[in-house]
């Protein structure tokens, strides 16, 4: 019989989008079960909450101090926690979790500053806690093979990256609605230093790093708020210069109309190229010199080992963002396992993006914040 | 806190394929748990697969007459049960489900005969019992939109439909390599008259009957067994005339190489028309006359609700076919729940297939068959 | 210096879209040049037509038969002759060209009835001059390359064909409106046996015919005319079985609101498989057993001479229905200087389609209506 | 009877890709003949080249200066040149043309640099003559509809343009073999200061100027010679602020292996959006807030009389590369005719790029080098 593993969940509560996500993410392989949570900003609607989704009143908790504290104490403590709050509480979360023994998945992007994000890192190290963070695009299996074919040398050295992250949902003044998800995404204090760059194009550079592994070295960006009275980004605009000589444009966008969650990877190397878009997940176009243009689909022939375990059902079935996010999730329950276990890491746990990845996030955000404001390069060091 | 449920399985042990999609699509909004089960065709082998599935013992069955009547003395019976085994076997297993007094989801197509199905829908009405169809296309909400669209009259009088199933996992010689998803689909003991027409042309023929509502008055029919030695059909071309004196194409092939899983749908109606394609599940597009074509998209504007209530994720974040799936349990579990109270259908409920269009696809296959037996058209009644 | 041919034209007087499009065909390559004409239906037109073209007067004809008559004393007679009138005079017109020594450009179909048609064809034997047939689909680089590929066995035997002609421009009652186009298309006596039928469903039995050489032995077509009032058929479908034992699917429409021009073709071997579409017609996209599908482009890597040959520009530069119709005239050209010079034909005279190929059509389109009425299948012979 | 003209090329000879296209493009709607050339780089070549293409020998001239010496003298002297020879040569010839009162046709990018672009610009204007600039991509009917669309305020005030024009053709080092069209593109002294920038990064310019009509008011550039040995860039990226205070980021490079022709142009207003691709330049698809995206399509409903007068076929026959160019050629023949007969210009006179175009996009080149060079944002004026 499978190992199952119980889990607690911060944030999260009824109206929450991520939450739930995180949740149906777990169910798909039914590994994990959700048994503890502090799931709202007050103590009412997080037992509210949790009692919608069942969970046993003494593990229904008001506070995320109290579920770590009683979780602590019990013979059955939950296994690890989900931290699915707004961005400016992720530190003191994971921080209280991990220091009580925990292992943490932190929800993007991983902290308000690249100094928290070390910190967490380090504390994570040193208690040899897991400490993820849901790049969940990650998870998709075609990113995956991509990955694969270009780590593995396949498209030769890396030319010209083209990553973008286009959404048009902030195009109007959504905030001024009171739309729970506009609303703090736009506030400084809550977001952090970045908008559009924070909430999304972190994941667009994260995507970048996890396929290409490539190291940015100096970078220019040029930052709009476009709807009037917004004080973050909602559209940025990045040029970068890669270790290895090679170049990238990264864009985010939220005002682009008619853009639903267009998240797309371009890659150009001296062998060959590659294309992939969020939206079309399942496909992988791979163009090499002086050949016809290949399509690898999810589920078909030719598909390294990380494409091929990341996969559910055959080609052809649309699997989709769910899917990819339990993906992350399946990782990190083996990552866990292992933990226990003292065994080494299967292949879907050292796919994990880790705080690490999470720290490097940050301090993208942060070094384009600094150039926009200045209107020039800066090193990325 | 939402009702939850518990449900048997009859199949679905190891390594089947549709016994797994099964569980993963009602645990996607985790409304029911699996706590019984009859696994397969084995005593030994299904007790193994329970293990594996976390399964207590004395839930764990080696025959399926053994889970209905043990389970039907229990107090915590189990509310339905999930039938994923091979077509030779639906009619019985259904029949005794029934008997017992369960409510029954069924793996299309439903029965060898359509006189089984049939009995099982008088069946099901006599004892006031669910008993539904997976014909689980027509769970994606933009198959959903597409029909609210149809019968509402948007497309006007229809006048052609172009329904398509192109696979190509069958344009080999699979079954000789003892493939299990292959062997039982090409004997005709254990497939029924149908191999392509009753696998995959079913899910086609039912397609158009979810969504445009019209009556088959004749068709003409033309089989293929291209395959060296198989005994069924592995290409099908049907020509249809609808009652409403629209005339429709449908074609299912498993010999198609390149093609995945490549259901479609077009409709042309006087006043409009409409094209769906399952490996981009999420977009429908529509097209009025003298007006330029519109892409309706999951969560995006526009939707009428039976879309909007079959949709998990926003725009722009791929749902797939375990999203659709799953939207057929919703159904189911909503049906048993208003069962139950007595209480009114679900919009949710209202849209799952059941015996009825079971017994439809059935006869289709019979139908198509005396036609290609003949080589002549065949009226439907 | 390039050999340069002189020709007139039967019909294409304004207000014609076919005689334009012949006329821009020749044009792109400069290769011949018109300067006699019998332009319309009636002198006065026919010369008022022939000054807007700037033809010279007395090249400028009224009537047919006074152009031939005329022509044919010239010692700087006409090369040839291209014919564009509406379908009903195809063969008078065609018959008196070659019986005064022209060679013929025919638009297709080529006549009423196969057996004029056939008489056509000897006629041309007979007198050793060119008798082609406009079917202006071949010309694409894509369709030759897929011709290649399918007759060198790269797809192995051929199983399955899809063909489709799909239009929606006589979706509503356009004839009523008096349009030029529609009305002689409508009109039996005009248009011959077929609508839809003769119209574009015999450009997709022609496309099957040059990609794939497959013979019909026997069909069962079904035809309706779903606009009120109309005498021949708008839609038509037909099922085919080769002498090869493979199966195909023609569909035919022009009441499929929202499609432009859609004629496509997809050909299922037990190799590999191929589709292509007139819309996107620089791609042709192959897909073998157990590989990746790759596209292939016109201009791009791979592709056989016959496709080299008929493109004019690099890759991803897009040609057109022009540029296509020009490779027919440029094989049409070609032919006539080779007839002239007793030496062999090229590769692009090779590739014109004859009016032995006219008329396979006009029998298919005989063929259809007889099993139509019949609501039978026929066979082809 | 439609007024004719005459014409003469420079450069262009046997062996040139973009001369033949020129007259190719001029065929297209015959309009205007060849009758004089200096068609190669020595006299030789050139009365070749001039033979082959069925000029008189009086007018097959060795050298361009040669050509308008003579010409001029002639009464019926060409009606205008086009200038089709590498760029560094652009310049003298232009002026040489203009001095001897002909109007030019100029191939992109007008000249080495902008004063000389100027110089010919005030040239033309004092002598009342023509003087345009084939930036051939404007031609499309449907970047035409895009431009009334934006210029129209359908879009509302453009926030963000992403423009692109990737191609793969120089991933290798192409020119080490000698293939003339690399070779001179790479080299300093004929390209210009601009290698990628110059030959397609100026049409991307244009692009953007010609739809949107935004004033660039600073630049960033970052260049890249991937190649080794490269002295020109073969690889650009800049961001751009514009006078309304939207950004937008521009993409050239040639060594994006698998990219064909790939020019792209997407916009977004605060009211909606549009993107369009070269490669399927038959298609502009248009999203409007809150609202389904629409796919508008030459010769399909809702057009601007700027798209209709493009197009010279009915929607779904695919019009390409060839016919854009012609646009542009249609229009350079309305305009000296207007200019010949004191009238107003047409609607397709209008539309055709000038020098000024030419001007200005030399300048974006100057500016993208100063930029680059200084790795800092510089100013346009």
């Amino acid at each position: 019989m499978t190992q199952r593993l119980t889990y607690g969940m911060i944030g999260g509560g009824t109206g929450a989008f991520i939450g739930e996500v995180h949740r149906r993410a777990v169910s798909l392989d039914d590994r994990a079960t959700l048994v503890a949570g502090a799931l709202s900003s007050t103590p009412e609607k997080s037992k509210q909450s949790a009692h919608l989704l069942g969970l046993a009143p003494d593990r229904s908790y008001g506070r995320y101090e109290e579920l770590f504290e009683k979780e602590s104490q019990r013979e059955d403590r939950v296994d690890f926690v989900s931290v699915v709050t707004p961005n400016d509480t992720h530190y003191p979360i994971a921080k209280m979790a991990l220091e009580h023994g925990f292992h943490v998945v932190l929800d993007k992007p991983a902290t308000h500053t690249s100094e928290q994000a070390a910190e967490l890192a380090e504390l994570a190290r040193a208690k040899d806690l897991m400490c993820c963070v849901t790049y969940n695009y990650t998870g998709y299996p075609m990113v995956r093979q991509a990955r694969a074919m270009v780590r593995g040398g396949e498209l030769g050295n890396i030319r010209k990256v083209y990553a973008e992250y286009h959404q048009g949902w902030l195009a109007g003044d959504l905030e001024a609605s009171g739309q729970k998800q506009a609303s703090w995404r736009v506030d400084p204090k809550r977001a952090g230093l970045g908008g559009a760059l924070g909430d999304i194009g972190t994941h667009a550079e994260n995507l970048v790093s996890f396929v290409a592994g490539l190291d940015i070295e100096s970078l220019h960006a040029s930052l709009s708020s476009f709807v009037p009275g917004r004080a973050l980004d909602d559209d940025a605009s990045v040029m970068m210069r890669f270790a290895n000589g090679g170049h990238g444009v990264l864009t985010a966008s939220q005002v682009c109309i008619g853009e639903g969650n267009g998240l797309s990877l371009r890659i150009h190397g001296d062998k060959g190229s590659l294309w992939w878009n969020q939206e079309r997940p399942d496909e992988l176009r791979i163009s090499m010199l002086d050949r016809n243009p290949e399509t690898y689909t999810r589920g078909g022939p030719g598909l390294h080992e990380d494409a091929q375990i990341s996969s559910r059902i055959p080609q052809g079935h649309p699997e989709g963002y769910l899917e990819a996010f339990g993906n992350i999730y399946k990782g990190a329950i083996d990552t866990i396992i292992a933990k226990r276990h003292g065994t080494e890491l299967s292949r879907m746990a050292k796919l994990v993006p880790t705080i690490e990845d999470g720290e490097r996030g940050v301090r993208f955000v942060e070094r384009c914040v600094e150039s926009a404001k200045k209107n020039a390069q800066v090193s990325w060091a």
